[in-house]
Parts: structure tokens; sequence; C-alpha cells
């Protein structure tokens, strides 16, 4: 297929023939970085962390590894959905974080599910709930693994076994509604499956966070991911016209409605319930009609905080641009190839309707106004919006030579935002020095609102292998602290799963974590749907 | 105070002098429909609703009301704050419904408040909750007791009393961020004091419901009202960047954040939860600029079908107007004195930052596309507009003599809108001509999504004094019958209060209401707040 704007505007073809995925790390095991690529990259972060150990280490032989034995035989009914296959298993057993990656390299899967199941049809669903709510077996939600913060990693030692549940046999778009502009869409289509089947009726959901090959719709939903576009419908949320969700007590269904005040919304409870709550089966999802217009420029800044002022400005003048990614100085040195001192603002305007030069060219004067400089339209941003596909893999071949590479995201209001970015990048740099010596810490904004960005951050740091998670826990101690302590949420859309759960333990007010355990009691009585996450294991009877 | 762009744009100035509100009726007793505007009003009724006894009937004097006596006393350190005058707790009997209003006009005060108690601090709001936690006493939250659906009406036999909290003098702008645009605000403030509290910071909320001079925004919070824009930021939920609620279990405070992705959202728990889950004492709004560019129009269609593609269009097209409202041919000539078979569709369009000309010739370009004629601009948007705001009133005057007029609202996708607006008008018609013999039902858009409009009806009919509640209540189940049936929502801006209950039991998703009933026992586990509204009290142990 031929994807048009994945992730950020350009162009990327994806293969219709199987490729292999890879089971320890990013995306397809054909894809991974290698030769002149990968000899650039080296040659790049060599330059940036002197000393560091280059040894490039393969990943064990996942035939090889000393899985646990599983421990769960289903009923004979769903046996044939079941998969107790060693593969399988690891493959299943972590998400895709950096300290996911890297312990896949190192062979270290404490917590592996003792079986993949993966239901054909919704009432596969209901009879693995079913079944697993009275063997007291936790449930997995999975949907294409691309989690990066324990969300999928069965850490549940004290239930008697753990499924991880893979929906991506439920991946068929089952309804278009072209009048409404809306289609009913199975939880547990990839991207590029779902975008194919939406083409014919010349419509596109338009979501494409980073993951959009390896992610999927329930998956989206159920972490409230952040997409394609930079301001209005940053999250999926925006796009849910009605979910349905299989919980242990009985499906829940919401009605189709463009908008409601009915009582609080169902949805938004479903919604970032990360698979405590129900597993979602199918939801109507809003589309739109195909860009037709387009207008984009990049525009360098020599001053960091002006930079900042004329993105605030942007965000606030109502412009609604598709795309406003500003690169700080780093980011646009690693990942745009610029050199510039104050960063480089990304702009992106689209319309199926409409020509987009007008705002456009109001976006670039509100640039003017707080010193920015339009660069040549295609440029940086095409350089950047590559590299942006690549990172992962990019990130997979770093921690084969032990770098320390990772990133982690925030939002805060604008008025907390000098102090909020100071105190990260101080914290950062200060845990960097302590635990890997030199290292490289780059800030980008993935969205912003009128009352504050979504900053992104990226850490390269020196490593020593067999201790870079070690490394990388404190580093990421250090800024989730630092995000806390100033004000920021412990994430805009990579979820909590179970690596940020400390914070956000603090971050949620006390009586809205008592109604959502309450509500968690009331949907699964055994508590055995993603034990961990969102919730400690309080009210499991397990 | 000179209040800009009110409701729907046009001008209005109201006084600061103390008017007296009416204890019965809408809004300020001085403002009544009295004189020539009566006259007139009544005129055109008459032509309307041939037949119609249309003799005035005064409201009785208040404190010749037989009221229940009070059965409640607070605690002396409470004592000050509380009010068990007549009128008093006759006012904070009823909201603002037509059934409100009559049954007011008849002295019928069935279920009053034994006391009406003024918080002046948050600690007096926690105060009262642990009071009446203990004593098992309903609490009412009352913000502008402009409810039309009995969410303020004490209707909780089965509590030894019930308390209305009145939260109006909790009205402060505490804290304004200009660089986020951002303020901290409390609850209890009246639309026009909390946009007087903005102006010198050259900021404003821009939410501009209809009730807007008598309603708050814990009001607005509780109930998800639906505000000034048609498009985009219809709801007040999408202006809330954070909410500070007591609960009777403490107090629930979330994170002033632009965008979060951590866990179901906090806020979206309580907006809506109609003061069931909690007592809603501050939020930090999302503002905005204060627009300098406008531009308007009004298109005339001949054919209603038309007019309704010409909208949907414009609803996908990208162009956000603030106001897109699509009036049909009763609506156009009862309210905006223009004849036209199709119906007549204002626009306006407004923004703080750029020229919105090219936006509106856009629009008005669709509207061509489906055989719209644009109008001459400011003729029939303004004289709908000022009718708009005196609407309230003049259905007060109505319902004096004996005229069933009410309305009711739903919202559903395109795809649906031909079968429930048919539905919808054969069902009241049908219901109007059983019960009432003659009557005329109006249609128009409050608000437009891209994926379906937010249809709002008006009912004139012919009525019997003394049994004009009976009439309208048999009309209101026929069209919510139809709305229901016809896939709507039982209410897209009203809320669901008390009288909305039937319909919204079976709207609500089974597993949800199972999650709510279980987040209301954690956060009220003497299920004292609002009871019977939202849930009924099955949990509750008095």
């Amino acid at each position: 297929m031929v994807l048009e704007d994945a992730g950020t505007g350009t162009s990327v073809t994806t293969v219709t023939e199987a490729k292999t995925r890879s089971w320890w790390g990013w995306g397809y095991a054909e894809d991974a970085v290698a030769g002149a690529e990968r000899a650039a990259l080296v040659e790049r972060v060599a330059a940036l962390l002197p000393g560091q150990d280059l040894t490039d280490h393969q990943p064990p032989d996942p035939r090889q590894l000393a899985l646990p034995a599983t421990r769960v035989h289903p009923p004979n009914a769903l046996a044939g959905l079941c998969s107790d296959d060693a593969v399988d298993r690891a493959a299943h057993a972590h998400g895709k974080a950096f300290r996911d990656v890297v312990r896949n390299l190192h062979g270290e899967l404490r917590h592996v599910p003792d079986l993949v199941v993966r239901p054909e049809t919704e009432q596969h669903v209901i009879d693995v709930l079913d079944w697993c709510g009275r063997a007291g077996l936790a449930v997995i939600p999975y949907g294409g693994g691309s989690s990066v913060v324990g969300g999928v990693e069965p850490r549940c030692a004290d239930y008697p076994g753990a499924v991880s549940l893979d929906l991506s046999r439920l991946d068929r778009v089952i309804e278009v509604d072209t009048v409404s502009r809306a289609a009913r869409i199975e939880a547990g289509v990839f991207g590029p499956h779902l975008e194919n089947q939406l083409r014919p009726h010349s419509l596109t959901l338009r979501h494409f966070p980073q993951s959009f090959e390896f992610s999927t719709l329930g998956g989206w939903l159920a972490t409230r991911a952040g997409g394609h576009f930079a301001t209005l419908y940053t999250h999926i949320d925006d796009l849910v016209e009605s979910m349905r969700v299989v919980t242990p007590v009985g499906v829940s269904e919401s009605r189709r409605l463009p908008g409601s005040g009915a009582g609080p919304s169902p949805d938004r409870v479903f919604l970032g319930s990360e698979g405590t709550l129900g597993v979602i089966t199918e939801a109507w999802m809003r589309l739109q009609d195909r860009p037709r217009h387009k207008a984009g420029a990049s525009v360098h800044f020599a001053d960091y905080d002006s930079a900042v002022a004329a993105t605030r400005a942007i965000a606030q003048a109502g412009l609604h641009p598709s795309n406003c990614r500003l690169l700080d100085a780093a980011e646009s040195f690693l990942n745009a190839g610029v050199s510039v001192s104050g960063g480089v603002l990304i702009l992106g305007f689209e319309s199926a309707d409409h020509p987009v030069e007008a705002p456009l060219a109001r976006a670039i004067e509100l640039c003017r106004d707080h010193g920015g400089t339009a660069a040549e339209k295609t440029g940086t941003s095409a350089e950047w919006r590559s590299s942006f596909l690549r990172m992962p893999y990019q990130r997979d071949a770093l921690a084969r030579v032990g770098v320390v590479v990772e990133t982690f995201e925030t939002a805060c209001t604008w008025d907390r935002f000098p102090a909020l970015h100071s105190a990260v990048m101080t914290a950062a740099r200060n845990a960097i020095a302590e635990v890997c010596g030199v290292g490289v810490v780059t800030c980008r904004f993935t969205h912003v609102y009128p009352d504050g960005p979504a900053p992104y951050f990226g850490v390269y740091a020196a490593g020593r292998w067999g201790s870079t998670v070690a490394q990388w826990d404190e580093v990421k101690a250090a800024v989730s602290e630092a995000i806390f302590a100033q004000g920021g949420t412990i994430t805009h859309h990579h979820a909590v799963g179970r690596d940020h759960r400390s914070w956000y333990d603090q971050q949620r007010p006390e009586p809205f974590a008592a109604a959502l355990a309450a509500a968690k009691s009331a949907l699964d009585p055994a508590w055995v749907l993603n034990p961990g996450v969102l919730l400690s294991n309080t009210g499991s009877p397990w």
C-alpha cells in the first residue's frame, strides 16, 4: 500500500507481502537498521558519545530461551485459539520500550504469558473472559504490543496464570456510513489495514501515531493515543463516536452520537482504561475526507524562548495547523540535520475543502513577530519526517550497541513550561552525568494546545552493556520526579501502564482513584483484567 | 455591564442595579413580558392557536403557599448560612422548565427543600456534606436553578430531609493566567459576573447558553452545558482545564493540564455528574481572546432537505463557524419573522486573530451548491437573536395564559437525521392533536458536528388551564420515545435530571450504569447527593 502522510506528512510505501515481525524489537525484522544506514548511525553516535563501547550484541534465539513452563490449559472449546509456542509467548512478554528491547536482547524474560489467545469473534472474547474469571487467570489485552510503559507485560506473579489476549484477528471495517463520515471498526485492526479498508470509500481516520504500522485501533483507544493532528484532534478520544467493550459482567455499547450531554460520557470512562475495565472489541470512529489542499513551512529561530512564544501565539490564534512541531536545537541537529541555535518550527496545514495558504501565511507572520525566519519548505520538514519513522528501528540498533536511548513526554500549561523545561533538562542532564557520563537530551513539541504544549524528550546517553536498563531507570525516575514536581502530567499519550504507576498514583485525585477502583470492582469483580495497570491488585481475591 | 454576543452574537445591556429574581418564573420579575410586547405575543398566539382561552393567570403570593414545615435544624456552626424563609424555599423547589413554572403558577409545590444553605467558603461545603451525610439528609447542589429536567427538585420523600445547597456566594474569579489564557473560577458565579471579572484581563470564556444570565459555571459543568459555539467547542467540557470537587470522602482536584493521557480523565467523570458524585467548587477554565473579526450571513432555502445537506457540508468542511443554526420554516416564521419554505441558515464566524471573510464566503458557496440564497446579513439573524434571549420570558407569559409551550432537544448522526426528524415531528404532531387539539412544532439546530446535528424542537400548543403540565408530559413522553427509537440521545445539553431518567436508563450501557453506581457508592457512601438524578436510590441506606 501507499500510505499518505504516515505520522507527519511524508509518503511511505509499505508492502503487502509478508514480512517477519521482530520478536525482540520494533517492527519487521527485514526493516532493521543495517549496512550503510547502521554504519552512519553508529558513526554519528560515536561522535556524540565519546568512549562508548560500540560492540553489536545479537538478539538471542528465542527458541533457546529458558521460558517458564505454561501453567495454564485452556478449555477444549478455546484450545484452537490458543498458542503456547515459545516464540509467540516471548514476543508477547514485553512491549517495545527501550527497557523491553534490552531485556529481550539479554534474553531476560521474567514475566511471560502462559498462553497467547487469538479470538476471532467477540463471542470468543466473552468466552475467554468467562474462563479466566472463573479460573482467576490474569488477562492482558494485547493489540499491537507497542506499549512503552509495561502495559502488556504480565507482571502478575500473584495470579495462577496469565493469558495474553491478542486481538489482531478482529481486524475488519464492518460498516461505513459515508453520510456521517464514520465507520464501525473492529478493535484489533492495525493502522495500514484500517486505512486500506477505508480507502475505497475515499475516507481516512488520519490517526497516525509513530507506531501506526504496529499498533491497533483498540490499543489507541485503550491508551488515549496521540495522533497525526498537532492541534484540535490531538488524541484518538475526539474521533470516537461510540464504543463496544466486553467486560466480565456484560457488553457495554454506547450509542452512535455526534455529541451528547446525558450524564458522564460512558466512552470517556473506557478511553484510557488500558484494558483494566474491559476489552474494546469495536468502535464507531469519526472519519475525514482525504486532504486535497496542503501547505507547510519550516521556521528557524535563533532563540528558543522566542520559538516557544511563536508556537504559543499560533496555538492561541485559532489557526488549527495539522502540524506544529517545535524541535529544539539538539533535535533539529540530530534528527533534521539543521544547525540552528533556537530550534525549528515545522508547520503544516491541510484541508479537504479549501486552500490553506492564508492560515499558513498568518502562522509564518506570527513567527516573524517573534524573530523566526521561514526556511525553504521541503528540506527540514521532509528530512525530519523520514527520520521520525525510522526512529524506533534506530533506537533498536543503538540499544544493541549499549547506548541508552529512550524518550519520555508530558504536557503542561504555557505559564509553567519554562520552569518545567528547565527542571526536566537539568534533571536529565544531571542523571545522565551521574549514571552514564555523557549524553544528549532533546526536546520537541508533539502537540500544542491553546493553554500549553506537549513536550517530548529524547535521551541519547553512554551505556554499559548489561546495565543500560538500570541506567535508564535512574534517568527516568529523575525526569519523572521533575515532571511531577513542575505540574506536568506523567504521560500525555504514552499511557500509564505499569511503569508510570508511582507518579500516576500521586497525580490522580484520591477520590477519583477510589471511584475508579469501585468501577473496576463492578465491571471486573475477579480483578483479572490487566492487573497492576492503573490500579494495584488490592481488590483482587487472587 | 455590556455583554457582547450573549447567546448568539447580539449586544445586550444588563444592569448592575438590583433587580428582583422571579420566584416562580424566568429571570428578573421586572423583565417579564408585559404591555405592548405581551399584547403582540398574545395576538400572534391567538392566530396560531384558534380557540385558546387566553385568560391571564397571576402567580400566587409565595408567602401564602402552604409549604410543608421544615423538618431539619442545622448545627449551630452552620445556622448562619441557612435560610428557612418560605419564599427562599419555594424559589428553590423547582427548576425553570415549563412544568416547573406552571406548577409554581398553580401554587403546587410538593417537594420543597427544608432549608436553603448558602456556603461562603469551600470549607462550608465540606461541613454541610459532613452534616448531611451523618444525618442522612439529601443534598441538592443548586447553581442558578435554571434546570429544565427536574435537576434541582428535591423529590426525596424517602429521606428525612432535603437541603438545597445554593453555591451563588462562591462567585469569584480567583486567579487569571494570561499566558496560558486560563482562570481559576469559583463554581457559583453567574455568567455576567464571570465575564465582568475577566474583562479587565481582555479575556472571555465565551460560554453563552440561553440561560447565561441566570446560570452558573458549576451548573454548566455539572450538566455538560452547551454554549455559544455551534461547532468545535460545543459543550463546556472542552473548556475545562481542571476541576475541584468536594465529595463526601474528600476533595478531588485534578491537575491543570492542556491535555493528558494518564488513565481515564478524572474531569470527564465529574462533567455531567449533575451533583450526584460531588459538589464542584472551582475550576480552571480555558479562556479566549475577545474576537476582533466577525462576519455573518443568513441563507434562505426553498427546500429543507437541501438546507440540511448544506449544513452538513459546512459541518464537514472544517470551517468551524461559531454560529451555524438552521431554523426550519416554522422557526424562521415564528422567531425570525421570515417566510421561507425550506428554512434559514444563520452563519457566523469570529476570530481574535485573523479575518474571517474567506471561511464565510466558502460556507455561502457550499450553501449555493445546495440551492441556498444568501440574504441581507443583519435582518433575520438579529431578529432571531433578540427573540432568542426573550424566549424564556415569553414562555412564561404564554404559560400564564394556558398555552403548552416547551422545548426538547437531542443529537444524532447525519444518516439518521431524516428518519429521526420525521418520526419526532410526527410523534409531536400526533400527541398534540390528541391531547391539545392544535399546535405548532418547530426545529432548529443549536450545534452541528461533522457526524451529525443537535436538533432542538419547540412546541406551541393549545392548553387547558389546570391540565397543561399533564398535556405537556404526554407530548414529552411521545417525542422522547421517538428520539430513543431513532437512535438519538435523550439530551444533548439539557442534562438528565429526574425527568429524563426512564430514557436515560435505557440509553446508557448497563455495565456503565453499574460502574457509575459503584463510583457513587465510593464517593457518596450515604447516597445523599442529589438522589434520583442519574441513578435510583437503590444504593441508599435511607
